[in-house]
């Protein structure tokens, strides 16, 4: 075969079996082999484990629930599972462990997956272009055409391998060509992908845009509550499930940033998910509807609307009103997706209502995949808050794993961070963002460290003290990062656009609400009870601790308060100097990143060594402007010098 | 004829000439009727003369100068002139005066154009693009081929109706298809062209690649002293001679912004110019070298490099060097063509080189031909300048004619306001622009209201309050801009890239040298000998009064200065309360231009009357935006409020 011209990220079996022709011994009980899934599993373990002695033996076990396993080492390795979705999550288990150097033979674990729903939501457009895509372009599509090909394959792999079992291939934004997703233009090339995907137990999803009816049906109208709106939906629901009977539903973002919703029509964002829902059931799909709602025409001047109250505002007045196949999807934060937000007030907010967390790991506020920033301590925070919207079990991970009020219909979705990129992720580190997601959705009780280290080592071949330096390097770049760019929650301060680099006005006088309001005395934003009122939409005692700038924790400082550039942190420090401090610190921080990378030289292949070295430089220049310019802002408008007389211009 | 779907702009012979088949009376004497000019004169009088009665007579008289004309009135009326062109004018003459209500018979008058050259020149590309464009795509290009049509015909009469008599036809920016201009593949279209541009008087230029030797030549330098280079150009410019014999030359872009140039091989500006010069002298041509070169990737850390020292660093050294049939094009100000700019020090600081004036009425900084802002004012502010470079005969027009130190090549250009738009200039009032900046370089005592009345008169039938109003509007509406926009002479402030509408740090941490380095005790850039001492650039007594702050014009003196935020004007306020009145006061005169336009309703044609209003709405709405952003960063910056208490956000 001639070389792949895409890398097998952690799935390099060759980097462990020298022979390919070498092959386990694998045997099934109870499934049938003939089954694509385990068909899947069974060759994913005869590619990749490399001991050719061992056996193993895939067993049905209806007591397991579904998605899961449970292996069991010794002279043969035996996985148990409840469905074939449970025996290839396992076989996978069992080939990381071996490639992850653990003994096989004394495996003994039982996994059932956190959250039902594992999903990446891809960005693509059909042009080949990616929103907000930093690692080339689409390997879905290319001048409108879908691609399913080798590469496609590899992809549904690497997803199967890290536990997704969705995966929505268009833009949110559906634009163009994608409008038509839902004809007969692009159901053949749909039928292969989503066969593809079925091999590897995925779901395959759609974006939908909610002005099809306009689009696509030549009505005038997309209102949902119209007759003849509603049977044109049953129409095109039924003639797309006829052709893509597997197909897992679709994704709809209404009323944002532009799109078309039920708005338009006085309904509400209920009417619009619900009308969908319901003629979409009988065909057992789902509607994901996202939340992310907001009023991106808003006036600088206007301090009393506040962005961040948006989606509770719209949503919680319909808690218990959405249908059963319906499910909300919700942005981490109130914002979109900054180094560090307050946990979304929707989460737990809503307590009769599917709901699912939206991360995005296509590093768009978060350095572009140029920067190093490995995400999953954020997440983890984000699934450990507690929201208290009841006595216990109230974590977010709790609520979007459904146990906390016994949804069906739960999970956690990426905005995913490939393209066609060698390294799928321009980055070669930035995959471990990809790899880390999908583990910490299978299982939210893995730390950020065990992720981290399992990626390391499925990925590289590195010696103990290189593997730890890499892994220390990863665990600390979110903080790094977030010490040079925008200080204490505020956010943005990105140039317009773009979102990479600084530009500390940048989004001030814009229609977009995102605004830091510093002035010559202090910065951030009053969303107490004094202020825009945002911090009411948490429950107690969130909601006090976050109202008083005295409780509030610091790094959401000025996200929640509008504090004097002479206010005392905790550390003693003022809040000026802790701007000045953490800003040269970061950037100090990113240049030992990059002087601490060269020591891998010669110990990771060389095209990875030289695309992250170059990336790394980058981060440097990137994390200097960014110093400079925000401590030159803050200085030149405050007027305080730099205790430590350093540079600012 | 089918109707024209261009306007007739100045020359709508037909509003005051309701039977076109009626002609006046021509006649040529010492001139052939088959001369080419001629001809148009002849064709232009029959076409745009409403009294058949009339007789004109075209007289050759050896005795006046080179594109001169006289002309007397009486029962016949005379043209005299020195050479084709100055019939022309002559003709254009005795139609304006006409079409204006003068009373023919009565004229007599004496023309010599103020400056040899008075040149256009385009930013249009080839696919139809234009630079800095606000009037539609080009009209002389589409998909990268050379449109020669009754458009491009009727734009040529324009030209020289306002006496233009050279045009360069592409973007400075020489790039993409515009690089084979001078390859046989468009010598045809281009042969069209000139003889179009040549029946008018005018001479066809061509923007040149200084790169060509490499681009088009596959040589690897395109070094000005390397023979290999000189040789190829040898062979290139008499190709191009060969199939464009009237070709006037060439304008050259080098070392700018990206651009190649001498730079590159460690030559100066002058070898480059000169080898061009002396190759192209034997066919009579000249070669336009801009001056237009300064450092873009200036860190905006530095506050010793100063990007409007650039010009006169350059350039002032080689004054002497070029050769006669080369020269610099200067641009008016050191910085670009913001709303307020000292005039550039080059302009008499080179004594012993050919300079032209370069202005630009496409209004990149100043409005977008969206906002009204009619530019003759500063022109001639411009012009009137004294430079003292010597005693007398020092100002920028007596140094621009040539007169000054007695020059043949000198002149003036402006980069162009027109695109295919119906109204050839996006808002129909900014072909006012277009219009007077050809009157003023053909006669630079022409005053700014002359100038506005005639356009007026020729363009519109109003009666004569509406006149007198829509005059001064024209006259008020650059200052009213300037009120509402950056403030003193810092100029920038606007949203890069696109420069308009407000951005007040949109430049102030970028590559571009064009900084206003507010703080929150004042704003300004100290250019004076304490400063990097660009105000020493000028001659005595202009160097001493812009050095300082108590004798430096107010209406620069933050292009000079950086100035506490309470220092003192001259009318007793302090400058942060200059700053917040100024911005009031021109959004409220925005709002009356505005409301103003509404009497004409009626009065002008239906679709001037609409085009006009909506860019008076959207002038609103960026004057609002101007003043509420520039007022409200200064508060924020100062902490200085408003004496009047008025809304600063």
């Amino acid at each position: 075969m001639a070389e792949k011209n895409w890398s097998q990220l952690w799935l390099d079996y060759s980097r462990k079996k020298h022979d390919s022709s070498l092959e386990c011994t694998v045997k099934c009980e109870g499934f049938s082999e003939e089954n694509r899934v385990i068909n899947s599993a069974v060759k994913e373990l005869k590619a990749g484990l490399f001991d050719s002695s061992l056996v193993v033996i895939i067993k049905k076990n209806e007591a397991l629930s579904k998605e899961s396993y449970s292996i069991k080492g010794g002279a043969s390795v035996e996985i148990e599972a409840g469905d074939e979705n449970g025996a290839l999550y396992g076989a996978f288990h069992v080939i990381r462990s071996a490639m992850t150097g653990d003994d096989v033979s004394k495996l003994s674990v039982s996994k059932t997956p956190s959250n039902p729903l594992r999903m990446m939501n891809h960005w693509d457009n059909m042009d080949g272009s990616i929103e907000r895509g930093y690692s080339g372009n689409s390997f879905f599509y290319e001048k409108d055409t879908i691609i399913v090909n080798d590469r496609t394959r590899d992809y549904v792999r690497f997803m199967a391998s890290i536990g997704i079992n969705g995966v929505v291939i268009n833009n949110v934004n559906v634009k163009w060509a994608a409008s038509y997703l839902i004809t007969d233009r692009y159901f053949d090339d749909l039928v292969k992908l989503s066969e593809l995907f079925n091999d590897y137990g995925i779901k395959l999803f759609l974006s939908l845009n909610f002005a099809s009816p306009i689009e696509l049906g030549g009505l005038e109208i997309c209102d949902p509550l119209d007759e003849k709106v509603i049977d044109w939906w049953k129409d095109k629901i039924k003639e797309v499930y006829d052709r893509l009977p597997g197909l897992g539903g679709f994704l709809v973002k209404a009323d944002s940033e532009g799109r078309p919703g039920p708005f338009t029509y006085g309904r509400t964002q209920a009417d619009g998910a619900n009308m969908l829902g319901d003629i979409i059931a009988p065909y057992g799909g789902i509607i994901i509807w996202r939340c992310f709602v907001y009023n991106c025409t808003q006036d600088w001047r206007d301090y009393k609307t506040d962005r961040a109250r948006a989606g509770y505002d719209y949503f919680k007045g319909l808690d218990g009103e959405y249908h059963d196949n319906v499910i909300l999807q919700i942005k981490n934060g109130p914002m979109d997706f900054q180094i560090r937000e307050p946990v979304s007030p929707l989460l737990g907010g809503l307590t009769k209502t599917n709901q699912m967390l939206e991360v995005q790991i296509a590093q768009e506020y978060t350095g572009h995949q140029i920067d190093l920033c490995y995400l999953i301590p954020m997440f983890r925070e984000i699934l450990e808050f507690r929201t208290y919207c009841q006595e216990s079990n109230d974590t977010v991970a709790d609520i979007v794993s459904g146990r906390a009020f016994g949804n069906k219909l739960a999970g956690m979705a990426a905005v995913i961070n490939t393209g066609n990129d060698f390294n799928w992720t321009g980055n070669d580190l930035a995959a471990a963002n990809l790899y880390g997601f999908g583990r910490l959705a299978f299982d939210t009780d893995l730390s950020s460290e065990e992720i981290a280290r399992e990626w390391v080592r499925l990925t590289f071949d590195l010696e103990k003290d290189l593997e730890d330096k890499l892994v220390e390097m990863l665990l600390n770049s979110r903080e790094i990062y977030e010490r040079y760019t925008s200080p204490l929650g505020i956010g943005w301060m990105v140039n317009p656009g773009v979102h990479y680099g600084p530009s500390v006005d940048g989004y001030e006088y814009s229609r977009w609400g995102t605004y830091h309001r510093a002035d010559h005395l202090g910065i951030g934003v009053d969303r107490s009870d004094k202020g825009t009122g945002y911090a009411q939409q948490y429950y107690e005692p969130n909601a006090s601790a976050y109202n008083d700038p005295n409780t509030c924790p610091e790094e959401l400082l000025l996200f929640f308060h509008h504090i004097p550039y002479t206010w005392k942190l905790k550390t003693g420090k003022t809040l000026i100097q802790h701007i000045y401090d953490s800003h040269f610190q970061g950037y100090e921080e990113a240049k030992k990143l990059a002087e601490d990378w060269k020591a891998f030289e010669g110990k990771v292949p060389e095209r990875t060594f030289n695309c992250v070295s170059h990336r790394f430089e980058m981060q440097v220049d990137n994390a200097h402007e960014w110093c400079d310019q925000v401590n030159s802002y803050f200085f030149r408008k405050s007027g305080i010098p730099d205790e430590k007389g350093r540079d600012i211009f």
